[in-house]
């Protein structure tokens, strides 16, 4: 059963877990053949294993929070917005699941979307904030 | 009606609109107090008239095609990525929507992550692609 409100329990599950530092609790949402992806960075792990050493090799305290989950039980896949606080920093990242039969976690590609200054030329539209 | 298909579409219909360049078909997809937000560069656009002005107004021609749609019946949002060609160069984007009751978008979040260069320590885990 995968159904949109499941979908949703294992990828707040997989942040909550991610948080906490709860490594039993964060595999119990994965695939054993997971793969995860990174497209800024090029970078690719394959399998529960690997992927879960990854996490728990990553160095520096981290604290995420969520703030959006898009849950979608037709297609079988979620997309997650999070806060990550490392440090004094606050950054935005973004993570797209995709989910087995089983309702685990079988595929994640995460962004990280730096900050920028805006371009010129549209303040007539714009406002910041 | 806001059906998991039904928002897939008018996320499906904003992109070929964009990419066509048919303002029509676009402006038809926007309620008309549309939030649009830039979280990377602190940049907000309100109204659907501005928001139709800044896509517009936007120099230099590019083309765009949808990779993913997570389409959320339930919560009445979706999540895009797609790949855009400014020129020579290719860029990951990722779009949060939020729909009103009738489907049309009244909110829209983008984000542009960059490429960067892998960190050090990981070779173990990682492959590159």
């Amino acid at each position: 059963m995968t159904t949109t409100a499941e979908l949703r329990a294992v990828a707040e599950t997989y942040w909550s877990a991610a948080d906490a530092r709860d490594w039993d609790a964060f595999a119990a949402t994965l695939a054993d053949e997971v793969l995860y992806e990174l497209p800024q960075a090029r970078e690719r792990i394959r399998g529960k294993d690997r992927y879960l050493r990854f996490n728990r090799e990553h160095p520096g305290a981290r604290r995420v929070r969520v703030e959006r989950v898009v849950a979608d039980g037709e297609g079988r896949q979620a997309a997650v917005r999070t806060r990550f606080t490392v440090g004094a920093e606050e950054l935005h990242a973004i993570h797209f699941f995709v989910f087995d039969a089983a309702g685990r976690i079988s595929g994640i590609t995460d962004f990280w979307p730096e900050p920028y200054e805006p371009p010129a030329g549209r303040d007539h539209l714009v406002e910041r904030y």
